[in-house]
């Protein structure tokens, strides 16, 4: 460990929430590493819509950052210093890495029995009341820090953490098979990743559905083999009715057959739209499956009659799990999921506030939509 | 086959819908067997909740009765004759049998697969436009007609349809392990028999709950370890609020843990009521599966949030497949599965609109509760 | 069914084995169908192994062929004639077909909980006592005959057999996932389409083993990411020994991890050899999977206490079944699989004798491998 | 924590094995404990099949005892002291405890995933080179002291690491569902514990094979619902031939069917014996499993031919997993196991060289066989 004995740390600026749209770079200790740990130079962040929500708001869902906390989940960075138990053939200093950054328990049931991701002691960046990534140093235990190959650039390393998301809810959850068909509702971020690894993983037919044209376009020129808007709702029309509705609407317009071969195997919805999940549940073939993977409101009305009747499965993916990362990785590295094109915009450290508010926007000043927003540094 | 040449049918009187609260016996011809086909003399039938719902309106959900049909699908009886290729070592004439009464194509995916009970060409007793088993002979295949053992009296044989409702949900669609702790909503028949069946499978805890005291009371002398009745949802309050609330109520009330061993690993909802489908999903451990097997409102509001972040696995389950009828017949032979506290009525061929008007009723003129009406013959 | 009706049959002459060696054409009646059955004019068969085994010797294992029967069991045609209840959606007259040569009870527990390819009432094309379809007129149940897609020629279609073995032990027994590592022994035929299955699927490396160079070659060529000759047992060196000592020399010079992230997680053996399936079985990373799918002694020594202490899964893959010629057929469709060079050698009906001979022999006049002959008509 | 730091250690006596029959009792230092880690007074240690290999020969399969090692990983105790961080809610000083004496690194690819039993990093105790739990200390983390249940002697508590291998092989692994058949073979404690596990999770024939009358007797008496004794092989019998014979002859002598309902849908040898494991491939159903959980001999020869064509499934097991040990205490406490009859000799920590010596012998003095000795103390 004499390489990590070597190290002399700078500082750890930080980008920080205070509240409601109350930010200010702050110092914070370099952390001290634990004999399992590893410390990270992070170099480039990408911002999340929860990093928005709780710039925008203070919170998000039932959680409130009641004190200041560092921004950022989404990282990638160099290792610059290693604990003293970290196995040498796993990571040295200098490596590129992405990082997994939520810590659990590896003790209770749920992470002995390899669901870590729903570990009651979950501590996870950005997540009160624990801080994020968006700072020059942060450390994690080894298994949760991935060596980069040299085919991946660092900056895309950073993007591991989404496409994680989406490879946890389309191949762990999901459980999709080379040459299903797929359908998958946002063309936000988790959206198009979810495309993109239903693609890179061989489906026959992915099908984006998102109400916004421009979206979808994109959705259509990068991972999805056939893109869908869904009708508008008629005044007066109940809800159930109109999902029916443009369920089979969906169906006809791209000539996907209700059930047998070809019909959609698997629905992954990325909006938490009570509107998509309804016609997604209404659009599943008998026995498929339907994975919730992102959420809007906290209650949802479904399709009961149908989901009982054609024992179709509902299933909730949360973050990301068990060989989520390293399948991430690997499908850049084979180039079965191209990064490049969601990477619209790329800050200064300095200007994470503008990365911030570009976010909320979501749109750029001339008129470009904004996927993902990537902070490099601090320098 | 010369036992079956031998055999002369006598009439065939069934008990015939016409449209809502029609009804009239009127005779069938005899049906002629295929060469897989089996021929049963029916002397017992159970009467289900669906058969009630199309004597009082005429239809169900969203199939109507359009035609005159014979009601009935719990049947058992005694085999009469047997098509030319019926295995001799399957069936012989005379043997008491159970009906699965429902027969499929045998040819599309779902079948292929081991998924029949969503096969698309589904022809099932007592939906329209098939008669039922309310008659003296009803055909099926050979390998829907389950010889009972010795210890199951034929009056048994007709409870197989709705125990298997109940094993398909418990043991097939739920995995249900020994040892598990079950959460079961609703304690009229259908949930009786899923407490039976978890109870037979050696779950450690089944809990039943129900709003009506005297049912409840029924499962806790018959197959729940524990009993509940929710808390009334107070005026204005949030139905989500409410059935968080009941969630929480049950698990302090019980002492249930909300995660790890001794936690709720299934639910099973076979009320259809939007308040249990609720308080399950909200009381069920994370990484749990709520089975929904029973429905009441074609669309239900469930709490999505606690689904995704949870990773909980909702799924529907229909009627009954492969392996449900042998598991079903094998928990009542073993003496795991007690039918006979169940069969709380019978009556004779002829008093078959008494026996509807009853379970219609759901309490005797005794006051006693009516937990399964079974009609004999016809003579 | 006009078109049908309209069906006038030619003759049925068929290549008939009589004995060990023995062959010669006669005539077989036209097959007269059932309500769900379809004929078939056969275009052009492969030859396999079995069928030159049956040749050879008369007899396959356990299997004699005791009296005269049609060889041939990878088929495909043009649909001539429908039974009345075929589902004009599914099939029409003129219909272009690969033919999935085995009929099933579909009433046994096996058909019913969708594992067919295990029924024991399997009649299978040239397996005595039943008919191969080296003929003109073969028919089968509709379910059994797939529709082949334009870009399919027909020529491909009798490749939908061996492909539909090697789906079924990568695919549904092997459950392949993208961007695992594969270990496939036996660079003849299905050896290499299990390597070009799992190279359609997505597979990180697929690593084939043959001990014929000029095989391991064309392996190289065609799907196989890296090739491997085993090293030569020493004299005296007990076999477990050797087989270890191949198995970690395969590991090493791979350079491929015994366990973790990209060590093999899947072996699919294709030869049946005792030394492929031992070092297989040394190969695979704990907690891995080992299919074999080809048969060679009927008995084989295995390292029993790897297999324990490193809970490795053993698993027989038998033929094929549920969904494995619709995915067959399109990976072929979309290009994921290539059948172009397996296809060596053409030959005409009246020259089927020869085509048994070059399949026996390995290698044509001018010393090219034979991978697969197939032979076209009769016309 | 006040309670914990009261504790005034005594000393830590421990039985020594120093290389083949060479044992003597040393003073090993009271561990230390850290912040996870809980310190159990050892109460009671049960002998086990791999103790008795190190005791014979010094040495276990491939792993030699180079230098000395405390023996015992079979045991039960109190908890004495508690780290720092372990909680509250979990254990307390005083608890009756069980201990899976096994530590995981719990960050490799095989612990993340749930599978820790295989983790490369494996330390068990009394497998060299590290100390096992025959002496008054021993410490584990806290996830792996299990508090027992208040109807649970700790006696009983020192059965639960070879009750849980039982449940490893029989549910985990074996996944035996209520009312299938299950043959064991071997009536050694590994074996009976797998019947007495089978019999609690509901198997409705628990078939025990064993070629010592005696043992057999017992394992009627006990768990088994039928038990046979197999041929004995004939002079010149191939073993394939003999073992496909002794199939044949043990289904028809217990009237249990090839295939289909009844049949053996899961096999689990306890012995490592070639015979047993060769007649177990070939008396399970087509495409049910077998469970290999004992080894002997290295290598075996198993009945490939039908392993393939029968599509069987043929698992390794090794020791136990995630939810191993609870649902062993669970089976116990409510009365599913019963281990009483099996702990058939007891001793002072004092006369530990003469257990391993009964253990050895197999009989006592009066002939009584030995099922498990258990030594008590230190005192």
């Amino acid at each position: 460990m004499t390489a990590s004995a070597s190290f002399t740390p700078r500082d750890n600026p930080a980008f920080i929430l205070h509240g409601k749209l109350q930010t200010s770079y702050e110092q914070l200790p370099v952390p001290e590493l634990g004999p399992d740990e590893v410390l990270v130079e992070v170099k480039h962040t990408g911002i999340c819509g929860s990093d928005v929500h709780f710039y925008n708001s203070g919170k998000l869902g039932l959680v409130s950052c009641s004190s200041a906390m560092c921004l950022g989940h989404e990282s990638a960075g160099d290792v610059v210093q290693l604990g003293a138990a970290v196995p040498a053939a796993q990571l040295r200093v200098g490596d590129r890495v992405a990082l997994e950054p939520g810590t659990t328990c590896r003790m209770c049931d749920d992470c002995r029995r390899g669901q870590y991701q729903i570990c009651e002691h979950m501590a996870f960046a950005a997540y009160p009341p624990h801080h994020g990534t968006l700072c020059r140093y942060y450390k994690l235990p080894w298994d949760l820090v991935y060596r980069l190959p040299d085919s991946v650039p660092t900056l895309y390393g950073a993007m591991m953490e989404p496409l994680s998301v989406a490879v946890h809810s389309v191949a762990n959850v999901g459980k999709l098979r080379t040459n299903q068909t797929v359908l998958v509702f946002g063309a936000g971020p988790v959206g198009l990743l979810c495309m993109a690894v239903a693609k890179g993983l061989g489906a026959a037919r992915v099908i984006g559905v998102d109400i916004n044209e421009e979206r979808l376009a994109f959705a259509k020129g990068y991972a999805a083999t056939d893109v869908y808007i869904p009708p508008k709702q008629n005044d007066g029309e109940p809800r159930p009715d109109y999902s029916l509705r443009a369920a089979r609407d969906l169906l006809a317009a791209l000539k996907v057959p209700e059930r047998g071969h070809g019909a959609i195997d698997l629905v992954v919805d990325a909006t938490g739209a009570e509107t998509c999940i309804q016609i997604g549940l209404n659009a599943v073939r008998p026995g498929g499956t339907f994975v919730q993977t992102g959420f809007g409101s906290p209650d949802v009305t479904i399709p009961m009659f149908r989901t009982v009747t054609n024992e179709i499965v509902l299933k909730g993916s949360w973050r990301y799990g068990s060989g989520d990362y390293p399948l991430s990785i690997d499908l850049v590295a084979r180039g079965l999921v191209d990064l490049k094109p969601l990477l619209t915009h790329t800050f200064a450290f300095e200007d994470a506030l503008e990365a911030f508010e570009l976010t909320r926007a979501g749109k750029d000043k001339d008129g470009k939509p904004v996927i993902k927003c990537v902070i490099h540094g601090p320098e």
